[in-house]
């Protein structure tokens, strides 16, 4: 599919990341002003409140727009979320009849604060890059050998949903019992390996019933849409503390998505296949669509003070092993209920090749090998007043995709015990 | 503190589980009638709504038990807690002068539905049991050896709010992969090690805020009440997945609670002390208060047609070695924000003899020691058609502080894939 024009010109423009192909939702407020829906078209937000008010988008009798969630659209099923997209396709074309009844409804980008897009049920993070995986046993365990488990099960564990919050949100560096290796006892203090995770995260739209499996092709239509992730990861407490029952506080202290939610609508186009098994998968993991999306990504560092940030990795969401719609079906393959706002992070996405990595540990191999940024410096792990940036776009016939930046500055960790 | 005697007759039992001393808060509805908030009275249920409605109590100027959940409650803080407890003593105790005005509003139990008692923000497991982590050692590694961390850290993983459900609520046998110790390839189908754990569950009342830490001592004001816990395990899908990111589907097809919250304000004279430590713990665990609790803890277990239920174990919930409040600190000394409504579960309470362990795993020691029910079957592990029952007690001076039975039954496997 070409670019679709709208009469919001910046929308027009190839590289921009918000054509009217992708119409993302999110959360956002302006000074004095109480949070609501919008949507994003080029540099301007839609006012949905405001749409929903005057009368030009009606989804249901109750007001779905004027809350600070996506959630209750998500609630109305898939054939509701397409009229949606139906119904702002027209609104925003060029040509429209109703542009001069929705052109004051559009807020500049430039005045609005974005907030969370939606009210997180669960959070549930995967281990699905095979990269990353390889990686991780290299680095931690001396062999690239996979889990044996890993090539037949979308290895997942239960994640903190308190801990999700909105691109900008500043994030403390962490206090935790860590151990080193020669040391007899764990000691208590900051993160010394404070690190990111590149990730991808699906957000489920329609609920499972207690009880009860589902098929991949299932999974594949409860997903509403998707949101750039970035896992913040403290090692050093992830490391002492993740026998026998995998990361907890390690993982707990922030996990940052992007603000606007690209729906599996606008990414359909760019839908791309799992790489061929290296064990044939169970039946119940069968399906019959491309799973993963072709999504450029990207990890930018910058360091406090610094006037640009480091690019310090580039990779694509296809170099996954397993789809977000593998991930669902599994999770819910023994009866678990997944519910209406339940996040599912993909796990770190790492290409084959060095540059390709989404993860300082896997950069700095442990930091037994330092970076350089752009600015001279160099980095094993995150520095106080250190930005991470994530980014993602995918690439159509003379348009972008794209899904606004994830970012998170580190702060120093909290002083504690507290004098 | 004696039996506070009530005018409600059948409370003044000191075998009864609800006597004035208790008051636990649940959530119930009579035929034709909405779900609602309600407190347990010896045989009857102190309908909350028609108390708010009648002008009995008043916490608010908008109703807050009027609903199906004890959740807004919790949100106006200890505070409220403390006044409310403090009128519901006043109005059903002997002699109170409201008798007649609250009398119309009991209703029998018997003719009451119980419904989950609070909505789960999200749910923490915990491994705090020494006996139950021994155990398991020696059983699955061949050591009694605990992890290295485990006398440092109170070893916890998140768990699945969407499996918690209340006692009487029926659970599906789960389907899911798991792979013998001498198969090549996994295979997929209903868990042949189905198990429960014996645990009780830790109500968060009161936040935390993101970012920030707490100590211990707040940590257990911040508990409003606890439940006992059914954390069913299929030990077959858990062996072949937790390698290394824990428990996740073998966990996450059903967490069964008793009906009732018994509030920390009842079990208070019951408080007992975590036991010695065997290494000294790091600084920030310290607390100023005994954390555990004095209750009598049973297991039963029920094959369908049986007439009667056969004990499995009992031991005490002051077996644990590391308190609710110590696990809650923990839970949130990296930031981790703590919410209303999060449910935090001890762990297995295995006693340190034979006939105090709190899972069929341990008591069959993985299927090598089958054991006999009063029927005359044995049993290795949960059999379709089998009723498990968790019970707790705490033995006061001629009264008994009681949760409700903690309940439910298996059923078969859904068929899957469907045909």
């Amino acid at each position: 599919m070409p670019l679709m024009k709208s009469w919001v010109a910046s929308a027009n423009d190839a590289n921009h990341p918000f054509p009217l192909n992708n119409l993302p939702y999110g959360v956002f407020s302006t000074a004095g002003t109480e949070e609501r829906c919008g949507v994003a078209i080029g540099d301007m937000i839609l006012d949905m409140a405001a749409a929903e008010e005057a009368g030009l988008v009606t989804m249901s009798e109750i007001p779905v727009f004027d809350v600070p969630y996506w959630n209750d659209l998500m609630d109305m099923g898939s054939e509701a979320w397409a009229a949606l997209r139906a119904r702002l396709t027209g609104l925003l074309a060029e040509g429209s009849a109703e542009q001069s009844a929705v052109e004051p409804l559009l807020v500049p980008m430039a005045d609005a604060t974005l907030h969370m897009p939606f009210a997180v049920s669960e959070y549930t993070d995967f281990y699905a890059g095979r990269q990353h995986a390889a990686n991780m046993g290299a680095i931690l365990r001396g062999s690239p050998d996979l889990p044996a488990n890993w090539l037949h099960i979308p290895i997942g564990y239960n994640g903190r949903a308190s801990s999700v919050v909105v691109s900008g949100t500043p994030i403390h560096r962490p206090n935790g019992q860590r151990k080193a290796p020669d040391a007899e006892m764990p000691s208590f203090g900051p993160s010394m390996r404070l690190d990111i995770e590149l990730e991808m995260g699906a957000i489920v739209g329609t609920p499972s019933e207690f009880g009860q499996p589902i098929t991949v092709d299932q999974a594949d239509d409860m997903i509403f849409g998707y949101v750039l992730l970035n896992d913040w990861s403290a090692r050093d407490i992830q490391g002492w503390e993740y026998q026998p029952l995998g990361p907890f506080q390690g993982k707990a202290f922030g996990t940052s998505i992007s603000p606007w939610i690209v729906t599996a609508a606008a990414l359909e186009e760019f839908r791309a296949p799992t790489p061929d098994r290296e064990k044939e998968l169970l039946p119940y993991l069968d399906s019959t669509k491309d799973g993963l999306f072709d999504i450029d990504l990207e990890v930018l560092m910058q360091p406090e003070g610094a006037e640009t940030a480091s690019v310090v990795a580039k990779t694509n969401y296809n170099r996954m092993y397993y789809s977000a719609a593998e991930q669902l079906c599994h999770h819910a393959i023994g009866g678990c209920g997944m519910n209406v706002g339940d996040l599912l992070g993909s796990g770190t996405i790492s290409g084959p090749n060095k540059g390709e990595y989404g993860s300082l540990m896997e950069v700095s191999w442990a930091g037994r090998e330092p970076f350089t940024l752009d600015t001279g410096e160099t980095r094993s792990f995150i520095e106080d007043g250190d930005t991470l940036t994530l980014r993602g776009n995918a690439r159509g016939d003379g348009f972008t995709i794209g899904f606004g930046d994830c970012t998170g500055k580190i702060l120093p960790a909290v002083a504690w015990p507290a004098k």
